[in-house]
């Protein structure tokens, strides 16, 4: 057991505590080194899932204690749902679906806007040393990029569209660049819509004419209600649309159009970690230039407000 | 040409008309023996899609006049979707949503709620002489039925349910008995879940408990937006949720339970006729007992009444 510094949210606020216990129980005690702000952690300051405690679910850190000795000092990212290993989900593959799950930071567990956290030692992954801290902490929400390749069988020959130019947006963007024969990012942000540019993806603010009904898949990264709909429009018949934003009320769907067209349209959360450190190792995706800020955990009001800027994209704690 | 009785559809009221003209114009002319009402119908008489005109989409007829003189005298059942052949859904072979479409009796187009009606000689097939009339004009509900299949990969270790115990409902639950490894049907109304009973299906009135997320494809094809909540309920994380219902008013999804259990929902529309037409010629669908009246075309006051009615299953029309 350990004894930290944490941001704690009590449903209605978050504040800096001195006295975070964390009770390894079992689990890996992990020390983090460097955590990210993501759309959901700031929906979860609004009241989403209904979540209190320490949030945060983006992170690298350093394995403190484990009964795996051999994992001690090992620079470590961790998948965030801590599945029973037991239920009809978790035997059929699908632990990220664990119908008793835990999630870091969102569900029935603490997370890593701490200086330390405990995880099962199955969702670890070991860092390669040639991935810095500050491309290491992108692993979670590129993996949730790359979950867009686990759920739809993606053909070389489509065209795609993601509708966004966030975060997250950015890192499917990236991930699906050089898998489509063409790519365009529909944004609203000129920084962002130029950053795009910059990493050579065909990025734009707003729906041209003609583009109506004509991808075959269309991504919604808004993080926004209103994006939906500007989504659904642009998705063929019979293509398909993915959905990325984990949005706290509910919101309309145009159904006549999902039937008529015979649209696919796809819920999707988080993803596999594998491909997103190989792609990092690689070099692949750029996530360096997403970082706008890294703040300590005594900064936080400063740093969400910041991430909850729209011009902004990634920001990082350092606890 | 030729100058017939249909019944016609003003926007406002639909009425039996003497002088309807159908010119053959290049298609196959063919005189309808039966016809079938479908919920399609329904909404189009109340103002769906805006269609004017000649509705009715679902028949068996004899090819009068043709290019093809070897069709005439053919006993056929035909495709409503009338495709260009150059547009960019054609030319991935995807005809039944070729941008420039007539759909007959539903746009564009008149339909089978007449003595006659023409159709391009490439949506017919031939039915089999073990086909009778009463059987052959489901031809067309059964392949929107057989469209699951083609849109979703159905393990056969699958549990399904369809919500619904109308038509349509009642074709896709005959379609998927001996396809997945164990099928529900939901239904409301005691005759129809009593029908279903009777060809071997589990049909109940109303959801059980624990049934919640357990369904690894959920069918709605309850042709009420009410219906949705209850198939989004029922679906199982990364389970298929396909939505068989055209529903005039567009309606609240909720998204979050899509996007969290990643579910896939999956809009379907019309099928494939050679797998309806083998499955008839087989025996392995039953569809004489979803047959409640036929009617002449000058009682349909009397049909469309009928067929709006909660415990009516199938209404037909023979001109």
């Amino acid at each position: 057991m350990v004894e930290c510094r944490a941001l704690y949210f009590n449903g209605r606020e978050i504040r800096l505590v001195e006295d975070h216990r964390v009770e390894r129980d079992g689990e890996v005690l992990i020390k983090v080194r460097l955590a990210g702000i993501c759309g959901t952690d700031l929906q979860i300051l609004k009241g989403y899932a209904g979540f209190k405690g320490v949030p945060g679910h983006e992170f690298v850190g350093e394995v403190v204690e484990s009964d795996r000795s051999d994992l001690v000092g090992a620079r470590v990212v961790g998948e965030i749902n801590a599945a029973c290993g037991r239920c009809d989900m978790c035997s059929i593959g699908l632990r990220r679906h664990c119908r008793s799950r835990t999630v870091l930071g969102i569900k029935g567990r603490d997370g890593a806007f701490a200086e330390y956290l405990r995880l099962p030692v199955e969702n670890l992954h070991r860092v390669p040393d040639s991935v810095e801290d500050e491309r290491a902490v992108f692993v979670e929400p590129l993996a949730a990029a790359f979950e867009v390749l686990e759920q739809v069988h993606v053909d070389p020959s489509w065209s795609a569209c993601v509708v966004g130019d966030g975060r997250l947006a950015n890192l499917i963007a990236q991930v699906l660049r050089d898998r489509v024969s063409r790519l365009r990012v529909i944004g609203k942000h000129g920084r962002k819509v130029g950053l795009l540019r910059e990493l050579g993806i065909d990025a734009v603010e707003g729906v041209a004419p003609g583009e109506e009904s004509s991808y075959d898949l269309v991504v919604e990264a808004t993080g926004r209600a209103e994006g939906l709909a500007t989504a659904l429009k642009l998705v063929r018949p019979r293509g398909y649309l993915v959905l990325k934003s984990t949005i706290a009320a509910d919101y309309r769907i145009d159904l006549a159009k999902v039937v008529v067209d015979e649209v696919h349209v796809v819920g999707s959360r988080c993803g596999p970690f594998r491909p997103a450190i190989r792609a990092l190792e690689r070099g692949l995706v750029d996530v360096r230039r997403l970082v706008d800020a890294v703040h300590r955990l005594e900064e936080h009001r400063e740093a969400f407000a910041s991430a909850s800027s729209p011009g902004t994209l990634k920001v990082l704690l350092r606890p």
